[in-house]
């Protein structure tokens, strides 16, 4: 271009970084959005402008709102004692979709690792312990990946918990809905035999 | 969400409409962005609003840039007579890209069709005539798609153009660099037999 990088290249190069896009995706995306200016444009720059200026991380648990308190946080009906653990705010959001926890979150930020200096003090683990106490919490539940990182971290909550008397859950593993035992990797068969139910 | 769909939501639906996303790779490129607030969330919120306040159509070509005559129009070096007669800009910017053109552009913004009702002066062809005649054009070339309507709406600009007597050419058709014969369709292997060139 004459006049160095226009501002047109500026918006390609910074969504070709979003992951799930490319350089050739990005361009597709953005020449989109200059044909229509008024109905996708326009309302998607408001849309990313607003949330720039109110995202905020909650002081409560970590997930990402747009007050101090999450909703999840503010909402009364969902202080029911139970604090479900988790990584992400990703993993979160994915508990939420399906709706079947009602009570509140913790989340983490990461995994404890050795490999990449991640302790405790890193990932909220203290204030999770000081979080167990203060509220008088009745169950923790860790939902972290069934990983080596997220079962040994899994362990380590457990431990930093077991003062504070506080019922500590894990995740079943087993057979995801709709899985076929054919197409199943051996350990989560051998998870599933292990933690079988009897019928009846 | 509690009180209605939340402002994060709202730019993952809108995310999830451009081409290349879907629902959930919107989601996840929101998750990022909403983690990487000032490093990727902040550029891009300006990188956009920037564009949708600049962005409009070159008077001229029909191009897209920031200004009412585009960085190619304004260029001196480029008037040199050649016009290249371009569907879209997305082929404006996929010619651009490859540097071999030195002219300038006329985008028409589609192909003429029947079935969609789409004529001559949806297409920007009689302001093509104009611009030939007051520009006083020694060639248009006409970079249409190899597609039926594309050449259709060459056929049909050559004969629009033929009154001013300016020398019009089409995109050559053959073999694509790096392409092998046992991969490309018969179309174009009879088009590359056709017009084959004489060595020596």
């Amino acid at each position: 271009m004459a006049s160095g990088k226009g501002e047109i290249q500026v918006l390609i190069d910074l969504m070709a970084r979003l992951p799930g896009l490319g350089p050739r995706s990005a361009r597709r995306a953005v020449l989109l959005m200059l044909k229509k200016r008024a109905q996708v444009m326009a309302p998607l720059a408001q849309a990313l402008a607003q949330v720039a200026l109110n995202a905020r991380d909650c002081q409560v648990c970590g997930n990402i709102g747009e007050a101090d308190t999450c909703e999840i946080c503010a909402d009364p009906a969902r202080t029911n004692g139970e604090i479900c653990v988790v990584e992400d705010v990703a993993d979160l959001w994915a508990m939420e979709r399906g709706g079947a926890f009602k009570g509140r979150y913790h989340v983490l930020g990461g995994t404890l690792s050795a490999l990449d200096g991640v302790g405790p003090d890193e990932l909220r683990i203290p204030a999770l312990v000081a979080r167990v106490r203060d509220e008088g919490a009745s169950e923790v539940i860790l939902a972290l990946n069934a990983t080596v990182d997220g079962q040994t971290t899994a362990h380590y909550i457990a431990d930093a918990l077991h003062d504070t008397g506080v019922a500590i859950s894990l995740l079943a593993q087993g057979l995801p809905v709709g899985g076929e035992l054919d197409y199943l990797d051996d350990g989560t068969i051998g998870a599933a035999l292990r933690a079988r139910r009897r019928t009846g």
